[in-house]
């Protein structure tokens, strides 16, 4: 029993919709986070390691990991999306599975159900480096659709 | 029906255990987040709005929202904690109140629940500009103690 | 820094339509929950301790903690709707802070934040018993409301 | 990028274990739930509607829903724990995607990351009636293994 999902978007310039967005959002240009991946439904974001990214021990930040797979999900989102529409996170949730340690990280966020208003995502975020890419955190994530607000930017 | 928690903290320098732990964050230092208040169990951080900061619509991050309440939740739980512990986030929930627009932003956490092993924290980010603060997230978050971990600094 | 909320119901029968809602609720007649408090924006469920309601220990299974706060969250958010209004739970966030076991569990639902789409609520479960009250289980849940809905009775 | 989990348990009896516990849980009794599948860190949970389970507007209520996922999540964590472990959730979050009608559900708990201390999850619950299985929740929950605690049955 697994659902498949084929995904028709609804917005067919989808790919450079997302691309546009994201290079709207300045923190990706800070932390060095480079769009990778654009299907209709699915994002991946991925995340060079650097120093100035980490907690106390070493490792990339939480804080960072959710950034990239927050986005990761919102792209995944608003790839499906109309062309007038804004996404914006309403809430998530991460589990931190292991120390996010490796050269770089790859976030992916998947739509499990697109919505009318409601659309929920789940992510992952994987660690390479040496050795197998390993899942470091998983996230499930609500997001919502804007459309029509004045002053605001789709995307 | 409430409950009143005051909080004795095992470690008496628990105040420079969270300053040192802070300043070890590289991240902390790249957004420019500065510790403003540490008490047994309640921890503040304090983020001036800087636009390479933000996302696609100008407002503040949701990544850098979650970035400085899981470090507020995870410095007030080891606030509690006894010298030679680490602390670790296994998990958190965010929800995304109003968009985080403001001069600055302030992460409160605190600690609901402390424990042998897993403790519980609350986390709310206020963003502070004209007019009143306003409530732009709150976390619900679980945390890990972790002792004698060779090669693991405390923090 | 608090945020105080006196909220003004757009419903002036707004207990009534709780306690018709909850009347409605097959499932709490079921486990045996009552409706103890209605106000605008919170709402209170008692559910007395019965070993036909426990897991694996002996105590309040999980399960049915998240039921009666589910249910408390969900009517806080039904208060402040219109009268033509139905809510559903979009997600939840519930942790489990220590075995539940008392009497009777109170839980208590309380808006954080309305809104003409997503109402945001947070929850608390206390076990009652001897003793003081103890804080068993906290939630934090994303609520929707729907209107002009053909064949969803307002609820 | 995928991960592949095949997990060897640590208890050779880890089905009859699961079952014991199961069986030891009134509420599953109480509402009709019953164990359909046991595999090393794997399991699935089948309800049967029953009006006298539901929500006011005739489905199963999210409650419901919870806990045949939460106990899922909960024995497929189990299932991978030594002989004299006992399994307890702390925290899990349910995205609840669409209504939950049909003629049964199927809930399926899988152990997305097993630790020594600290279990992740995986859920999802099926409605199954007429036409294709349709996903109505999913859940990320985190659990912990107490060991040797006095007065605590394994399970």
């Amino acid at each position: 029993m697994e659902q498949k999902h084929r995904f028709i978007p609804k917005n067919p310039d989808f790919h450079s919709r997302v691309e546009t967005s994201f290079a709207r959002q300045a923190a990706m240009n800070l932390i060095g986070a480079e769009l990778v991946k654009v299907e209709p439904g699915e994002v991946e974001i991925e995340l060079p390691f650097r120093s100035d990214l980490t907690q106390q021990h070493g490792f990339l930040h939480a804080g960072m990991v959710t950034t990239i797979v927050d986005n990761a999900c919102g792209f995944a989102a608003l790839s499906l999306m109309p062309p007038d529409a804004s996404v914006l996170s309403v809430e998530f949730k991460v589990n931190l599975l292991s120390p996010a340690k490796g050269e770089r990280f790859l976030a992916r966020g998947k739509v499990l159900k697109p919505g009318q208003t409601i659309t929920v995502c789940s992510g992952e975020v994987f660690s390479i480096g040496e050795g197998e890419p390993k899942l470091v955190a998983t996230m499930l994530a609500t997001l919502i659709m804007l459309q029509g607000r004045p002053g605001m930017v789709p995307g």
